[in-house]
């Protein structure tokens, strides 16, 4: 039995999964992770790490040509092919090595196959030399992530459409491209590509507005520059039947009648969890679910406080920041708990055994032109959990930073008060390269700095930060 | 009488001068600002705003020239004229019809004069018209700001040298410039005017290093970023002597005997208050000095709470920024004391009525290549006052939202913690473009967020902001 049994098995090595490994490990216990694709996940080869590396170059140039006395220098347009290679590099061209170094370095045991759960405390692994059974002393952990849902529209899984991942991983733009979403994968993917070759762009977006979980002025801002870009935007659409040519054409029919023609469609509807062959029925629970956790990242519905799940399988904050948080959190409580340490049995929040900012204080940032960033709630989330706010606006435009930082630059900031707390629960910044301006806030949510306190953080003159010093005056300090 | 009473009365238009006022108006007294020169001050004519107007362009250019894909699109260098007008554009072409506008706007008055105090609340304006006596029921507040040393260097004042004035407004680059002071407007000048058609610059620095009062890491990497850009730095160096030829030339002998040729020089070398014409001795204070004022920003030595001053002129921070701060409340405290407001009486650090953040939390960007931004202590400065800290540091290049911001992203920071309080004091980072990174430090320093607090503060994936989690990881959290 010896190598075959661990104090903690992790199912999934993506950036989730390494950090519960890493965590535990540092905690003094012994690890395996199990990964039947790459290690490093979908962040690494096939999201966040490549898409961005798309969008930098872009960015880049579009921040240089904004700036009078700099434009005049740029000639040319974005050298496609030096974009694509240095995303492939940004892949490390798809190969895991480096990330099973990582592993190494960190004490972390690999196994490759795919992992199944069998039983209490147990995992069988299945790969070319056959089937292995793990069993963990203290803990499974579940981080398998999640995929891109493919509509039932009638014809679409017969084109194969992109999802994000071979979005993010293509070698060329096709020439006309739909894309079937307009959240934060289909927003990015259609800038990208918007100028890196396609021609036709056409996002077919279900409901009435782009990015519908974000303040309703990003929309707008989000809706207007990508349609400046001649992205063709169809809210309030669906798309009822697909079908693809003999000539490699994609048809697209919408249920308002019209049809759009494409060269590739990309799927970016939203995500199902990757737990439908986790051998999930075999503790009483059923496949294809999303895992309910509790704060310290313990199944709960599983008795005896060893099924763990962290990531975007518990549907808590699909982003890889917050995969790793809880990682990191849940690695801490299942070696806390092994070592009988009592404070983490029934840890409070903000605590280092409860994941709490998933809930209160999940930023994201949106690599689009302009770039989206927020932290915690909307006017409409606060409002929804009964909390009694006011939304304090500011055209980012009239800060002398931003005034500096790009001619005619447009942006606009809203911040969203607990009026009875007198602190920030949520922040959302709209302009180009807004995306470092939203981790102040995040520290201003997660450490419920009173607004009176924020007056003394003073903004260096003339950053785009200055923007602080306007809300705070528009909000009465 | 009636027109030449006010309840405040300001001395200096510039931006402190304009918070103090626009700060008293919204507190329900009348104001009156006095202005020698251009309303609006130094950092609109002279300083922050034409300098950063210079090194904008050059910094978005280089930062696209720093992106693979990019990079490609470059052919050209900055063009000059283009960034000189443009800078123009920002200091307004150094009319400040648009500040007297806003002034009018904020009910604030103007009268355009050189002001001097002349006894108790009376301030006496001297313009074309005539003299003028001012009388102000409640305060009198000195907010003329500094003005560039020119050190005691036989010849150097018959040379007539630029200062950071002529520096920031200058019409063509002089192909040999000597720079004495390696401070912040020495390094940002060089870094502007070697990429805008000075050949030939040396910067003559007495001390040590250059920003001597920033962490030896920020020193070392402007050092480094100067000197491979062919701007020679001669520490431990004092000009004894200069002169200027029939042709125009300058030469600088230094101390070590060397002579520095150049076409002009930048002197940079510290600030002197623009106090020694001001009335002061007429309520017994010594003309030339600085002004010392507790947090409430009044100036202890006058009895009877009427004489305040704020800005560079109390030497607690000369930035911008920190004077627009104190500007505030000062402007606060007047008003609330008009009101007999009991709270504004002794206020404790952190309340509305003390100017604290000026003391522990000053946040500054240096806006040269790479960028330097720094907020609270350096490890130097808490040890100096005696708190036992801990510094972490952490290699920028290695954060991914680095790397995919430009390729060879160099750069690091250092994060000063309060070992008794488990708070960070200070933070310092340099890199490319990291000037917006500073304000989440900032707000944890004056927040006192604890480490294991902002343990729950998680910076958006790939942003270069997840330094923060580096930083803490680092820490032990």
């Amino acid at each position: 039995m010896g190598a075959h049994q661990y104090d903690v098995i992790v199912i999934g090595a993506g950036s989730t999964g390494e950090n519960v490994a890493d965590r535990v490990v540092k905690g003094g216990l012994s690890a395996v992770v199990v990964e039947a694709e790459r290690v490093g996940g979908d962040c690494s080869y096939w999201a966040c790490m490549p898409s961005k590396a798309l969008l930098r170059p872009l960015q880049a140039l579009a921040a240089a040509r904004s700036v009078g006395g700099a434009r005049q220098a740029i000639t040319g347009t974005p050298d496609v092919a030096a974009v694509l290679s240095r995303r492939d590099a940004f892949a490390a061209h798809w190969d895991d090595k480096g990330q099973v170094q990582w592993l190494r370095e960190h004490q972390i045991d690999l196994m490759r196959g795919y992992g199944r759960l069998a039983g209490r405390r147990r995992v069988m692994v299945i790969n070319e030399s056959g089937e292995t059974d793990l069993t963990a002393r203290h803990a499974v952990v579940l981080c398998t992530g999640s995929r891109a849902v493919v509509p039932a529209i009638p014809g679409l899984v017969e084109v194969h459409p992109w999802t994000s991942r071979e979005a993010t991983s293509a070698r060329e733009a096709p020439r006309r491209l739909a894309i079937l979403g307009g959240g934060v994968v289909g927003c990015e993917m259609a800038t990208a590509w918007s100028q890196l070759g396609t021609e036709e762009l056409t996002i077919i977006q279900h409901g009435p507005r782009l990015i519908p979980s974000y303040e309703p002025f990003a929309s707008d801002a989000l809706s207007n520059a990508l349609g400046k870009r001649g992205v063709r935007i169809l809210t309030r659409t669906e798309a009822t039947r697909v079908a693809r040519d003999r000539d490699g054409t994609v048809r697209l029919v919408l249920d308002k009648g019209e049809t759009i023609v494409a060269d590739q469609v990309l799927v970016a509807a939203g995500r199902q969890p990757r737990t439908d062959d986790l051998g999930l029925e075999t503790v009483g629970l059923g496949p294809g679910s999303w895992l309910e956790v509790d704060d310290s990242l313990c199944v709960g519905a599983v008795k005896g406080s060893w099924l763990y799940a962290a990531g975007d399988v518990t549907r808590r904050a699909l982003l890889t920041h917050m995969g790793k948080y809880q990682g990191r959190i849940c690695g801490d409580v299942i070696a806390a708990r092994a070592h009988n340490r009592p404070e983490s049995t029934a840890p409070a929040p903000w605590t280092r055994y409860a994941a709490t900012a998933d809930r209160n204080a999940v930023p994201q940032v949106i690599f689009t032109e302009p770039e989206v960033a927020a932290v915690g709630l909307t006017v409409a989330q606060a409002q929804a959990r009964g909390i009694r706010v006011r939304a304090i606006d500011y055209d980012l435009g009239r800060v002398a930073g931003a005034a500096l930082y790009a001619d005619d630059y447009a942006g606009r900031a809203r911040m969203v008060v607990d009026e009875a707390r007198g602190v920030v629960v949520g922040m959302t910044v709209v302009g180009p390269s807004v995306g470092e301006l939203i981790h102040a806030a995040t520290i201003a949510v997660v450490g419920e700095v009173p607004l009176d306190r924020l007056w003394h953080a003073v903004p260096a003159y003339p950053t785009i930060s200055e923007l602080w010093l306007r809300l705070l005056e528009a909000a009465g300090c």
